[in-house]
């Protein structure tokens, strides 16, 4: 299991933390729930991944004596910043919260409620930034993957990115999400170990470069890696290349074994790839793949298929692991509900002069609903109000999403493995060519109906 | 100091490292370098960061005894890929190799080598995946944030993006670098207490709506957080939560204390900045700043600047942590020389059917020319050819930047601390405007005739 800092935060938590905890709201029962206002890279979906780190993180949440050692050494002026009775509460936290979230790897859409955490304001408050860095990440990379190996249709995509990843655990974290994603495999070895991900490599430059000539490469690679050696054709010239492999082929041939695939990381990769195939087919060769690199996402793959290009398998990097083109989701985390003194909820929303950004308040859940199977719509509601949906969906069978993932700070869920949410995201990601598109989500008519008011009683207060 | 998995890899590292260990090429002596083909952002150089991660990483080396179980549990087929006497030397590697690198925060440009590893062909192949990750990202990130502060010409930017980070770690790292390019600050508590960095935090929307008013929400936080106080004011309605800020630094200021800033976070931030500076010098509240957040890069500050927004503070987020813009840099790691059996360099170099994804042969060194104390030009030769520069800059003076950090992997190197970086970038980056622009790189002759006369060689031998 995972550590994070309890110090992973940004600072403003720490001084609401230590405001609350002064005016004597820190022990307050809060609801936050954490949602995307939009939809990434045009995807009409979004893979939720993240959610077995956040249990980690909050399962191990803890300020350790070195930690405690920090904070006592920040000044405001010349005084403390935090006094010494304050952090001594801070030593002693652990964190008590109810968590609900909708399982890993399901489809999710803008404004549905992703996670919800209920416990002492204090608490929850402390989560946000963690929780938002560990969502955001891991759901961009599985829903840029599954965006991917859904171009691919079916073909291996090989997850290549960790040079490219941002810092070494960005590689790590992008290698799983990927995986969780739909990618087939991954080259990072430590992402391997880690999860258990499929390991796949061939060969660099400079295995080439290392010997006097392509062909003595080539062949000395063949010799040790056999049946196994993938081949890399393009360090001088890339018909040269695929020639001098096929030579290599046919020699494994007479052995017994056969040339795993040929690689091609530039050019034109339907003409190189078409002519590739025509090569190795002539020389009986029908076992050797061709893979492809460089630059690779799903608008890419997508025209290469259009094209007809002959390609078995997909190396992507960059443009996955980072989610080239847009490198960050913009989860929010807000403040939804919180116990006044009566103990009664009150409940919260943010307004904005811009109303796309304001906030739903209340206990949310979304409610999904079925046909024959599949989905035809979600309806976002309060769970106090309940759902009061009308009689059109009297007949169809519905999920709640939103299911209990800890109760006060103890896991009561059984964790899916790796591999369980991998199934899961491809069954969801594939039975997805059956929902209503645009897929249709609408908030529950008397939730409306309280969000109109509670936006009036906000603006007579505050306007 | 940091620990770095030995499996931060790619898997075809390991195959390689195999195959020339297999070969008897394992000890072979090599030298690779690595450099970035073009520069990103449109910024004019690069800010090179890393080298202490790097130093950290080959320091520490080693494959672990988990790592060796995880390696013998690989499979080709049903055998094992790798045999245990591999495995037995994999877990005696100690990285003994050379390395030479131009100083953390140096200005770089496109082609320029940035590191020089020489040593064992299979250890300098191992190194790759990790020394390309680790330089890609911080210098990625450095270079953004020189912009950036840049851009803000003076005024304090603060980074604050670990949310919307890719991952944890992308987050510490991000906040490292964007601290070593020019921000004054960081909102990540982590990155405060690994790297010392200075710490600002605000408060989010969610504390305005803990309570029922909003000018009870500033009233309650100023009241504990007095001078120290930034107002976020745009929860409801921007403008009424400045006035509502105003009430609260009137009050503070019968205290003697002041209210420290208020913070704009959505709507026109001209417009904006412009009310609220008016409506505090009305109250005589000079002291009090305007920090304003979303979305800002260096474009963004720079179209503020030219409106004349009265913004004091810049807090950035994810296009900087991210590099939004462009969220990869392409540094390349190649062989360049090799030993042969008789003890003598044999220069390699990369050939392409695209000319741009060449890549230079041989040991190489950049001299960067000065005249009157700023530089003037960049020349890259080979050091076993030495400098052959002509007449025109004999007079001039120079600096080889590329200086020895490890000797067979021993630091031969005085590592400067963050904030002797972070100065040293600051001066470069004020000096490039002394530059010559567009700042000119050239190839010593001699060696342009070396690395066409092996070009040739290379084509008649492979093409």
């Amino acid at each position: 299991m995972r550590h994070y800092s309890a110090l992973l935060t940004d600072h403003y938590q720490l001084v609401m933390a230590f405001s609350y905890w002064k005016l004597g709201l820190a022990e307050r029962e809060a609801i936050f729930h954490l949602c995307f206002r939009k939809l990434p890279i045009s995807s009409p979906f979004l893979v939720v991944v993240g959610l077995q780190q956040v249990i980690e993180y909050i399962a191990n949440f803890k300020f350790s004596a070195e930690d405690i050692v920090f904070l006592s050494s920040l000044k405001a002026g010349d005084q403390p910043l935090y006094p010494q009775e304050f952090l001594h509460y801070l030593q002693q936290l652990r964190i008590t919260c109810d968590l609900d979230a909708i399982p890993e790897g399901t489809l999710a859409f803008a404004n549905e409620p992703i996670l919800r955490i209920r416990g002492p304001l204090l608490q929850c408050q402390l989560l946000e930034t963690a929780l938002i860095n560990i969502i955001n990440f891991g759901t961009l990379i599985a829903t840029k993957a599954a965006r991917i190996s859904s171009a691919a249709g079916g073909d291996p995509v090989i997850e290549f990115g960790l040079r490219r990843a941002q810092g070494p655990d960005g590689g790590l974290s992008a290698s799983r999400s990927a995986y969780i994603g739909g990618c087939a495999g991954t080259s990072n070895v430590l992402a391997s170990q880690q999860f258990g991900i499929p390991l796949y490599g061939t060969q660099a430059h400079s295995w080439i470069m290392a010997f006097e000539t392509e062909p003595e490469a080539f062949n000395s690679f063949a010799q040790i890696n056999k049946s196994q050696s993938a081949l890399l054709v393009d360090t001088y010239n890339t018909l040269q290349g695929i020639k001098h492999a096929v030579e290599v082929g046919l020699a494994l041939k007479q052995e017994n074994e056969h040339l795993a695939a040929i690689r091609l990381d530039s050019g034109c990769l339907v003409k190189l790839s078409k002519q590739a195939r025509k090569m190795l087919d002539k020389a009986g060769l029908y076992e050797t793949k061709i893979m492809v690199s460089g630059d690779l996402d799903e608008h890419r793959i997508q025209q290469l298929k259009q094209q007809e290009a002959p390609i078995n398998l997909w190396g992507v990097g960059t443009k996955l692991v980072t989610c080239y083109e847009q490198p960050a989701l913009n989860a929010i985390y807000k403040l939804s509900a919180l116990k006044n003194k009566q103990g009664e909820w009150e409940y919260k929303m943010k307004l904005s002069d811009d109303s796309k950004k304001s906030t739903l308040p209340g206990i949310q859940q979304i409610r999904r609903f079925y046909q024959q199977g599949y989905p035809i719509k979600d309806q976002i509601f309060d769970i106090q109000l309940g759902n009061t949906t009308n009689d059109d969906f009297m007949s169809t069978t519905y999920v709640d999403l939103l299911i209990p993932i800890l109760r006060q700070g103890i896991l009561a869920y059984h964790l899916p493995t790796i591999e369980e949410v991998r199934s899961f995201v491809i069954k969801e990601v594939n039975a997805y060519l059956n929902y209503p598109n645009p897929y249709p989500v609408d908030i529950d008519k008397q939730f409306q109906l309280l969000i109109m008011q509670l936006s009036q009683k906000l603006k007579s207060l505050n306007g």
